[in-house]
């Protein structure tokens, strides 16, 4: 079905003395770098370094945008205001907007990242919120999620382009949803069976849901995790299956 | 000497719950407003809503950038490494220049904060690495700070402009550097007195220091503070005598 | 009815350089202080101030616990696993008591703070989290909380003596629970009405609901808050009028 | 010489999603454990998970108390104040005191952390600070640093008990202090060289410094790290060999 897909991983998840992620061997591997904006995870040094990086590579640089939650690493629901939460993505894409430029790179696209990543699936306010924020600092800039997501829709009605993302190891349901974190089979582990999964996904527009059914699933890009044990093997191995089914590996446009 | 001078002073300093300073009047004062990035003071909806205020009143914003240090305010001297500090005054100007364009209007020039502003005064490796983070993020951006110093010797070096400021309510030694606040006498308090002072320093490039030496001061701009009892008292008055002077007050070039 | 009761108000909620409500003067007013615990305010030299004075004025200290959210001043539920809950509440707890200690007095009992005072009154979970951190560091600690919540529930089942507070400025709906500070009347500001009220509740353990019913309603400790406008009138207001009933002020035992 | 010593390290140095250092394998070697306080490192749940370890195991808890600088991993100095400082320490020992308390365990001495150790060895006005702050919780808490350092004589003259540490794969100037970090060969790397020289230092009381002098050193307590590459690896050797030469490993009394 598509010819060619977008390759995405979260970076730049390290903060001062604390190490995570392999984040070289991610960037040999994909096409799109999520890269954290300081909130839940990247010291500015940091992010500085893995923005050099993903230059140095031809690897694109988009802001991973959170809530404010470095002792939860951005993985907890805080019931912020619209107002405040606006006002925290244009501050988070603005800082790594300034590290991508000195870097020589720049920041082309926005995803929210973890606990604020699910809450605007379905949460109209913050949804709003953050769409409005990504208006503001430029409405030209992509934002990237969930098909069929409260985000999704109001970045629509602000004009912003939608690229819609499928997630290698995760489990769907028959609404085109994740299975959550707390489900058993929620995540799948096999590098075979993941690689398969993201072939199937990209070359036909379909996924088989945990019930059995076939549903429909948009890939624009792919995302593969870049913090779990295995990451990079499963990243590597979804490359490569991608590649021999003449799949071409691109940064979105 | 002077026909026309700049008035500058720390807003946006304000965090959460917790309020400081009159932004608002100090606002219809100044031509020019230090806005805190968040660093040591500034959350992003306040300086968002202090964006929006000096932009409808067409005061000229600047980066107010901090060591990182909410706690102490950043009036603590941090023996950070030059990587970090680059890496952090670059994040601090991002943000706040991403915030000053959702408020419609931009991020003009850079004054450190605080201890930073003390000790990139005299030391080299802090002064040449907030002068690199400048410099990264644009080399048009003007630094406002104190003649003489290291950073403005880096800043130099770097092709930056150098805005020298004067401060309305310090004594001077005799070598041009400011009386400690640990010292008796430092500050002055007296309205009347400041007022008098720099209409001094804007038409004479003189004033008198502690020991009753008169020296010369550079003056593009003049300092006022925002924070301390008493403070719109004062940015008032010293206005007003520059304007009974006939010294027209606009946002240094 | 009562022939005394407890005085209760929020205290040591400045932070760094920021200032928020006038201390000195609660102390003169209250029996029991409610010191923040730094997680949604109070820096730890403040705090030794806050509880040295409240030693001297024989004011009693508890521990007014928080989630993780200086940004958001505790105000804004997240939504932290309950393990995490207990071990930052604990952490709190202990902190509170050195500082206490240092000070020349002890942290005699616990209050949960904004969003999780809130949260608590409803969620089993967090609300069980808080009990069981309580239980943990001191089984003979009170914990102070409103009547038929969900944490009164999980402490008493610990063994927690619970001790039930009225707040003199808010408005009660016919269950007993306080209008939320969203809906129009939900805080009242005039101070003889609140005087009144007060007077009213703890000598005849009932209030008028918003909708003109009698309610019953248990007190044995009363909130005044330290940190809004006209807050020490109120107080003041609230501590002599039951003085002028007859009401001994005392700290609960 | 020493029919027994102590062996300490570094734990609860995790955060949040960040893990640090190997915590289980250090515990089943060391007989001290110096926690940390949560102010360069160490969330609540893991302080709990770490102290209950460390009871477990019977291995002693200490509190390593720091600066307050998660970004920094508590290794840069901060010219905080003394009155500060004091405050700080008080909280950190606070907040471990009621988390080993709930983990079933006790803090029985406090270590100074990175950048703070390495001030108080020469800073009096910080050291002092310090032990005030140990003296203000419980002045039977002995402290563990650096012998000959103004920490040792600030907190000798409040009454408190030294604990004189060496440090097992660090080089010593003839004075007795250690070669700077940024030195070539500061750190030793070699296992069995450590562990032999360890073994020295302990039996004979003497080690040889980088110009080849031999100089006394005064070993209560030996200091091996837990989170630098090879660091279980060192610290069981170092244990074996101690084992071997006949000195026994028990917590310094």
């Amino acid at each position: 079905m598509a010819a060619s897909v977008d390759l995405n991983a979260d970076l730049g998840e390290s903060f001062g003395a604390w190490k995570l992620g392999d984040d070289e061997a991610m960037l040999s591997l994909v096409t799109s770098a999520n890269v954290a904006c300081g909130f839940h995870a990247g010291d500015p040094a940091l992010l500085l370094r893995t923005c050099r990086e993903a230059a140095a590579r031809g690897v694109r640089v988009g802001a991973q945008v959170s809530y404010r939650d470095l002792a939860g690493f951005g993985r907890r629901f805080i019931d912020v205001t619209p107002e405040d939460l606006t006002a925290e993505v244009i501050y988070q894409i603005g800082a790594l907007q300034a590290i991508a430029h000195a870097a020589g790179t720049t920041v082309t696209y926005v995803k929210p990242h973890g606990a604020l990543y699910n809450t605007i699936v379905s949460h109209p306010e913050q949804a709003a919120a953050v769409a409005a924020a990504v208006a503001a600092v430029d409405a030209g800039l992509p934002v990237l999620g969930l098909s069929g997501s409260a985000f999704f829709e109001e970045a629509g009605a602000l004009g912003l382009r939608t690229v819609a993302e499928a997630f290698a190891d995760r489990a769907y349901q028959p609404n085109g949803t994740l299975v959550s974190r707390r489900e058993p089979g929620a995540v799948l582990h096999d590098v075979s069976e993941i690689a398969e999964r993201v072939a199937g996904m990209v070359m036909t527009g379909q996924v088989t849901a945990v019930d059995g059914s076939v549903i429909p699933v948009t890939v624009e890009s792919v995302c593969v995790h870049g913090d779990s044990p295995g990451a990079v093997e499963i990243a590597a191995a979804v490359r490569e299956r991608l590649l021999a089914e003449g799949v071409a590996l691109s940064a979105f446009i």
